[in-house]
């Protein structure tokens, strides 16, 4: 199997409220979207909105509400510690829960987290020992990149 | 916000455990290591595995077990049709579970998910109407690429 990944898929209770909290709330463009479905172009990867129960009946598992924690998290890493609390305000505003606020964190960055309308986990993250390239892709090493 | 991604941390109950099925299992290399994490250097964006309630901590969230789908899926895309069956079957074969076995979708392609150790579900996905570059990356439209 190719050490990759092509798609993550949200499962969401309302596609139009989650739609426009990517869309509107968070500035995103959508690539194309469907009755069921919307995607996001993002660096090389697609993000897709689809409903929970579709998503859950499409994986084949059963559709409960689970409670609380999903047992995954989202991160979308900074330049700039500023950047941090620059993309939590725009979370906020756009309906997301701020679910921890920016802080120093232990392994020497600074982060932050906010959950969108499913309650979908998003860490921003100012990592000083990550490089991100011109397209924002994320190398763990220089040398190492996409 | 920019419309990217950079990180995926899935929340494990046992690192070795799932480390083993990513490493030994699928047959990926470990980018780096810590005592309580693992990197994987996928195409542009880092796969990172975390033990579960310190994934919860670090988010600020409760951290229930939850019941059953977490609401989110991942996906692997492959170039050919027989691609999907042998990288469930590898899946298979490392300890994953067979959550939906391939079969041709109502959208054209034809996909199968398996779940990690955990649960987390990842869905093995040939989408003809979907362009992979030669790094694996994805493009919804052609020229609207990483």
């Amino acid at each position: 199997m190719e050490q990759r990944l092509s798609v993550i898929t949200l499962g969401v209770a309302d596609l139009t409220r989650s739609r426009a909290f990517y869309e509107q709330g968070l500035g995103w463009t959508v690539g194309s979207a469907a009755e069921q479905v919307v995607f996001f172009q993002l660096n090389g990867i697609v993000l897709a909105l689809y409903p929970r129960e579709a998503l859950a009946a499409d994986a084949g598992v059963p559709s409960s509400q689970g409670s609380g924690f999903a047992g995954i998290a989202l991160a979308h890493n900074v330049r700039r510690r500023e950047e941090v609390d620059t993309v939590l305000a725009t979370a906020e505003r756009a309906g997301g829960r701020i679910a921890k606020p920016a802080q120093a964190t232990f392994w020497g960055g600074y982060s932050g987290y906010f959950a969108d309308p499913d309650g979908h986990l998003w860490e921003v993250a100012q990592n000083p020992f990550w490089e991100l390239d011109a397209a924002g892709n994320v190398s763990l090493a220089p040398g190492q990149g996409a």
